[in-house]
């Protein structure tokens, strides 16, 4: 399908993709980016690639498919080092959690004679680096794909059947709406977790030790949430900042009225809500969203 | 161990004691009391009881092991019912989520010589009824037992025995205490939980549709949260006001801040907290509270 593939950053999700396009023979080489020197090293001892480079315009030259799987505060830096190397006729696409500020970054940098088509897998663990991917993280799992108005039918194509082969479901959307959407279902459970994790964190040492070992109660699951790569979720608030701040509004008034509630003794309005809820669960597992990944 | 153990409140906890002390013969016979006749019908049909009644007073008759696993509002109504009828030197013992409130509600109704000693299992999965439970429910998982200072040394010993025949580690704490690290470690969580559901289920249609589409993301892991029982869970915020409002305040001012750093982009103060809270991520790692339990 690709002669060389080039990805940029071999965390969690650009080693799983580079774990998927070798088993689904998806290409004739992978090359491997990496600014960490060790993760470079690791990467060639996995056999994840046939070339680890530190240097990303060394990286894209002559690849067919560029594929950014860095922090999304690192693309412009990156854009503007490979935008001039890129191969005439290559396709550039990405895997960042945020869509619009991806965009703006990415534009800029681009000639006409390459084809960008955002896209963001909604696949992950809290686990993060080289050894940490595996081919059947996108299995079952949705990947979005972003395209703009003047986007390359043909590219778009060709990303979109990369991802089904290694086993996600694809969805075309409006990269705004992809960032509102992502905002509720990814970007505020992270950052309540975040909290409720450093909130706890703060405790004095006496019970913060109770706190981890009676964590089953609840605790546990945030703490796995809070355990994901803290530079990843920077860049994530940082570049989805309108619509991470509405959806938190929304929040707190909620949050506000719940608190309310629990001050006056109102069961019944905690009870409504509480089996108003239910619903939502209810379609998750209708939509076979519960799975889990192969391996956490 | 015991001859009749009477459990008020077939659900997911009461339903797994009764198949835990059937499983390792901690008693002669197994009498159920719930408030539902469907649930009595299917606990006979499951033979976990040699009766069930949905009278509590017929239920405790001549039992020398009496535990309440109902949700913790309804403790004063059925002490009251119950407490003239419970066999001189029977124990009471109880699975609630809140142990102050308990006490209260319990104590007018204890006759002196009946031995109470409150306990609760930090086990649980978002099921419900006599069908979710499973004897392995508690298997390595903490169960607190909150003795008075006039709790019998006896009673307790041979309640703290019981849960360690069925798999638990039992610890020993002062029910303030427990009141408070449990707002963090359960409560607030769920609470949390609830809400960020609410707030998604109040979105419009489409939006809604999307969020449960792609809620892999992280939101799915807050709708398995807050899928528990809605009314064991509104007993427990009314009953457990102080601790979790004060541990909410907390929660409120540290999102207040992140809040901040989100809107001024200060990336810098994300990252330092999204890098504190793996630490507590290894201490749960460490005390071995990650293992999911044996049905979830």
């Amino acid at each position: 399908m690709f002669d060389r593939v080039c990805i940029i950053g071999f965390g969690l999700i650009g080693s799983s993709l580079a774990r998927g396009i070798a088993q689904h023979n998806l290409a004739t080489e992978i090359i491997c980016v990496d600014q960490s020197r060790i993760a470079c090293d690791r990467v060639m001892e996995l056999g994840l690639a046939v070339k680890a480079t530190t240097n990303p315009v060394d990286g894209v030259k002559d690849a067919d498919l560029v594929i950014l799987a860095v922090p999304v505060g690192a693309y412009a830096a990156i854009m503007q080092a490979i935008g001039p190397h890129l191969k005439s006729g290559a396709i550039l696409t990405d895997t960042g959690s945020v869509k619009q500020a991806v965009i703006e970054a990415v534009l800029p940098h681009i000639r006409n004679d390459v084809y960008f088509v955002p896209g963001h897998p909604i696949a992950g663990t809290e686990h993060s680096g080289p050894d940490a991917g595996f081919a059947e993280l996108f299995t079952g799992r949705w990947s979005i794909l972003t395209p703009l108005p003047d986007t390359d039918g043909e590219s778009l194509h060709k990303v979109k059947t990369m991802w089904e082969a290694c086993g996600a479901k694809v969805e075309i959307m409006d990269p705004k709406r992809h960032d509102l959407v992502l905002a509720i279902t990814s970007h505020l459970p992270h950052l309540i977790a975040y909290t409720i994790v450093g909130t706890a964190s703060d405790l004095e040492a006496h019970t913060k030790d109770d706190v981890i070992k009676f964590s089953a109660g609840g605790f546990r699951d945030f703490t796995r949430i809070a355990a994901s790569d803290p530079v990843m979720w920077r860049d994530i608030f940082v570049n989805n900042q309108t619509a991470v701040l509405e959806i938190l509004q929304r929040f707190n008034e909620d949050l506000t009225s719940l608190q309310r509630a629990i001050r006056n003794g109102d069961g019944q309005t905690l009870e409504t809500l509480f089996s108003r809820t239910r619903e939502i669960r209810r379609g998750v597992i209708q939509a076979k969203q519960e799975v889990p990944p192969a391996k956490v």
